[in-house]
């Protein structure tokens, strides 16, 4: 049966949570409808092995550990405060195949075991060293890295590299505008548009 | 355990299956991100029962009976057409719990048990007749329904009715635009923009 | 001579004036690249005769002024701060074309010469009867109306409207995402769409 | 006055001429409201010198030699069929400011005269150096360079050379959809994005 724990605040099998259930703080958070794609484009399994690199609020670290009740998340993050705000997510959403690793990515991957999965929403500018040890080491065949990416910056290194690797990739730009009421209105406001870049490793 | 039919072309326990592996008719069919979105925004169960008005070539259909293995899903299309598709997507995803009705709603969904959901794809310009019957008769409290608006009719004639409604409402604009190689570059294209419009029934 | 009054502050032959270059109130105004498609959409001379209803801060007032300094401008505006805005970005750009009528439309309409072409960026939701005064009595043969919309209410009047009218007509939605810096990154920001819809009257 | 040419079949004073009005070959086109917003960005006066690199069909070469008139655009492009569909566009809209220049640049660029305004729509690859030529020799102070990019390639170099030089610019992604006639309906079309990325030289 899926989602029977107690303190389980999420009782649909669906991703897409809406965002006010999560316990936000100053850092930014995927909205559900990137969340319910970047799911998607993940492809997972109920045992998925999962990393969350850049974790932020957590949002996807969940919708992820929802998913994959059989398997684990990674979510790895190096603010304190991007900690604390995921502790208390999972606390909310009463999961327990989370694993939470405060430190900077490559390193923070070093002992951790191999990943069938792997999200990327902050990289701190380091992309190319994650991805090369994710490459070399540490993501198993079939396996799949979905990246987000909001700003020039990281959509330029993350299409640099690929170019020039011999994986399949996917760029995919979401735009979504929402009604919002203002006044008796239905005002069309639109959100930040985010590039989620899907890569498949093969063998 | 999940998706283990013989015959599922689809391993993974998310939404958002590849365009390219439905059987696809002229008919215009829902883009994966779509889909998922979609499917996020019905908050489907395992067991809910559904109702794909205007199923098209299924693809909506597929996803959401992959999600509720314990539910049912009526996928009813007016064109003889479509209702041969999704029939051959059914076996090509080896799916039990789709039921096809080949007729036009409203008055297709007549002898059919109450919906927990409901997935609008088409309407023939008959929303607000579809609309009121699953309002008064078919649609089970807690209910959702998930309309995709591709033109500026159904929009408009979807805002004119929930605005009047005591409904609770969203309407949320997925603008997809992906990579596509050409000469060695990676070319921007952008799809066509669906209104999702997500209706929630309390009581 | 092109723009050489003394005191204007925009020495260019082109529409598009900087957002920053306009003095702004509380009241929303339209972003600089949506100006400049809708002066497009306008195709102005040089002697048009213009209304702008619903001028609010008067940016676009002040784009149509520039490019018809032999015409003239009526920025119908019913708020008093508006029209106080309006007034000191005529001065600051140094037009001599522009009448300001502190009223509402359509009453507000009612004394003035017939138009060649019609900017509305606001209506107060009385589109409708905007649109049948100027239809019978005040717009121009081969005039041409350009309505801003961004609200699904102002874009499901005017499209009611329409279809059952014997104009042509074209919808525009324009989605701007700009580069913004925020820690020496190249963040994509979102502008909230704007539909940008043109009506043509051919007798 | 404007535009008086006895063959000239644009009659207003304004950019953003209709797609149909060019004579179109294979070669893709910039469609009007691009062309509103890059000639808006170009910000023209009516002596600007200009050059449009990569001019194509030429759509964007007309609408600057019409803003322009006083002034001149130099249009190269190298391929053959560009350059004859140019000649029959400017025919056809009755202008003597363009000079056609069938070569590639930068090498093409070599002996024009120095200029106030360049449109690069096309680079092939060679942004950096034609960029680096127009820094050092041909861009005069004050002058405007505007890129249309509509590949990950294009954008994503044109990004890495700009944020390590000290000149100013503005990425933008202008995202169109047009409302288009199908059946009796309003269907949302979308067409492909352009990042119009504009860079403004000081001294």
């Amino acid at each position: 049966m899926d989602n029977n724990h107690t303190k389980n605040s999420w009782s649909y099998r669906t991703p897409g949570i809406p965002d006010h259930q999560f316990i936000r703080g100053r850092v930014p958070m995927s909205k559900e409808e990137v969340r319910a794609v970047t799911i998607a484009k993940l492809r997972l399994k109920k045992d998925s092995i999962i990393y969350d690199i850049g974790a932020g609020t957590g949002s996807l670290t969940i919708e992820a550990a929802l998913q994959a009740q059989g398997g684990r998340v990674y979510a790895v993050e190096r603010q304190l405060e991007g900690i604390k705000l995921i502790a208390r997510n999972i606390s909310k959403f009463g999961l327990a195949n989370i694993e939470l690793i405060h430190g900077e990515a490559p390193e923070a991957l070093n002992d951790l075991p191999p990943a069938d999965r792997v999200i990327i929403g902050g990289s701190g500018g380091r992309f190319k060293e994650i991805f090369t040890l994710l490459d070399r080491d540490l993501l198993c065949p079939q396996g799949r890295v979905v990246i987000n990416a909001i700003t020039l910056d990281t959509l330029t290194e993350v299409y640099q590299l690929l170019k020039r690797s011999n994986y399949q990739y996917e760029f995919c730009q979401l735009a979504i505008t929402k009604g919002s009421k203002l006044a008796g209105y239905e005002l069309l406001k639109a959100t930040n548009p985010v590039y989620i870049i899907t890569v498949q490793k093969y063998s």
